[in-house]
């Protein structure tokens, strides 16, 4: 820490999307619109709020629409939805006025884009080169992710200059924002450091993403990792909700309130408000009715006793 | 992480002690031994095998001497226990074959020492200033842990100075190593990067050990933290067990097989075989029945595919 640390970090909350879309059961979307709303009031830059993707594969987001029509988010919250493909991204287009950005991914490993998307990665970048400027075409803020760039659960290893040149390939396509996953969670802090270390500098003048999960228990020390070499823009989950089912039973997202709580006792602003942010936690978490993993949600906030 | 990393780090495992402490039921004295002999033979350095404290403030450990008769440690694995006290030194006196090192400590805030051992810290430091030479006229390791030095959840904030300033005074009782609580999970990454860099300088030649809580989910992020800036000497307990009942419902200390998996992972040498830990972990987790907060036991060890 003998690094001057970023004074401020942009969190992208995904709970929305990357939370709802992995419980058994399907949230009601009225529950959905006062979570997301309550959220867009806690002081966070960017919320995910759906996916449009087929109902039949994503029953808990085939309210996407109702969802979009329904949300009343405050001026300057960047709204995005995750599209996975061209059609995801004519139906984000018809709701322009509801929709400041879309994220778009592929995996790094060949057997995890596989069984995530049925497309080798070559094809997902293929279609991929004509979802970006498309999207970007249309005024859309552009987030490409990258899964399972840290490692994979199927293939092991996966080579930081693989990841870096998919990245290269994503920002010559055109994406704004690029976003790194660490999937299911296989990440580490000295990994991490190295990796974004290194990604500044070969993906100049694109803003670059950690996505950490919490699957061994390091997500936060992966991202004080990436913040420590400069890395200012994050995503997490509420409740730490959300995740990859690979390993099975395992933990997801690291959670929003546990990142803020981190940062903002370090001294690096996230424009959240705690209190807030844990008040829409409670809320999720008499919705789906189960613990969650989230640590903050139950040893509350750190008092300073006035300090 | 631009700095080099210590190669290899010490783990003293306290499950037994701390972690067994804080079980609601007493845990039988067999399946104890039995899991103390297990983590005995993981590659561990260091264990701290129980506590003699009065029976009837903490009957779980009241088998104190039963387990040190019973438990088969191998060579070259430090055994220790938790002296809260000149009677728990007589009695640690008393089986000096079957330990190398003892454990002593107190608090840095007033009102956390008051509350644990119904003595001011003056009270406390004047004890120790006897224990601590008896101890170590014995031929005993002796570890002075300082308790709340990141923060009381009673007084917030606790300064540095008054944290150093007691430590030098047990670094001159002639303690051995001098080990630093975070009791209830109030560090954060960069306090602890200060904290540590600055204890190096004014404790020199003194061994000085890293103890987190996994309160708010930064523990991890905070032994990273203090690693970075040459920290080699941590204190985990296996299963995320135990802990402080402050706040209320909150997780434990940080879990040795997070703990491991993370530093093997950044190339940190913790001489623990993590299977043979998990063998253990899971043993625990069936004779206490209920779920623990142990990542990694959940999500089982990074498969990189024989990488």
């Amino acid at each position: 820490m003998s690094i001057a640390l970023p004074e401020a970090v942009r969190i992208r909350e995904v709970g929305p999307r990357d939370g709802f879309q992995n419980e058994p059961e399907v949230i009601p979307t009225a529950d959905k619109v006062r979570l997301i709303d309550a959220l867009a009031r806690t002081g966070i830059q960017r919320l995910e709020l759906t996916s449009f993707v087929r109902a039949d594969v994503i029953p808990q987001l085939a309210d996407a629409r109702e969802v979009l029509a329904a949300v009343d988010i405050p001026e300057g919250v960047e709204r995005s939805v995750l599209v996975p493909n061209e059609r995801g991204l004519e139906a984000a287009l018809e709701h322009r006025e509801q929709i400041d950005g879309v994220s778009v991914f592929l995996s790094a490993s060949e057997t995890h884009n596989k069984k995530n998307v049925n497309r080798t990665v070559a094809e997902s970048l293929d279609a991929l080169g004509r979802v970006i400027p498309a999207a970007v075409g249309a005024g859309f803020h552009c987030t490409a992710v990258i899964a399972t760039s840290f490692g994979c659960p199927y293939e092991g290893v996966v080579e930081e200059d693989r990841v870096l040149q998919l990245a290269a390939a994503l920002a010559a396509a055109g994406a704004t924002e690029l976003g790194f996953g660490d999937t299911t969670g296989m990440a580490n802090p000295a990994q991490v450091a190295r990796f974004f270390a290194r990604a500044a500098v070969d993906l100049p003048g694109v803003e670059l993403t950690a996505h950490f999960h919490n699957t061994r228990g390091q997500g936060l020390a992966n991202a004080v990792a990436a913040l420590q070499v400069g890395c200012t823009s994050f995503e997490s989950s509420f409740g730490e909700l959300g995740g990859c089912p690979v390993p099975k039973g395992a933990t997801g997202n690291i959670a929003t309130e546990d990142l803020v709580s981190m940062f903002e006792e370090m001294g690096v602003a996230t424009g959240v408000s705690l209190p807030a942010l844990l008040d829409a936690t409670r809320d999720v978490a008499g919705v789906l009715g189960r613990p969650l993993g989230s640590h903050t949600l139950v040893a509350g906030p750190i008092d300073w006793h006035g300090a």
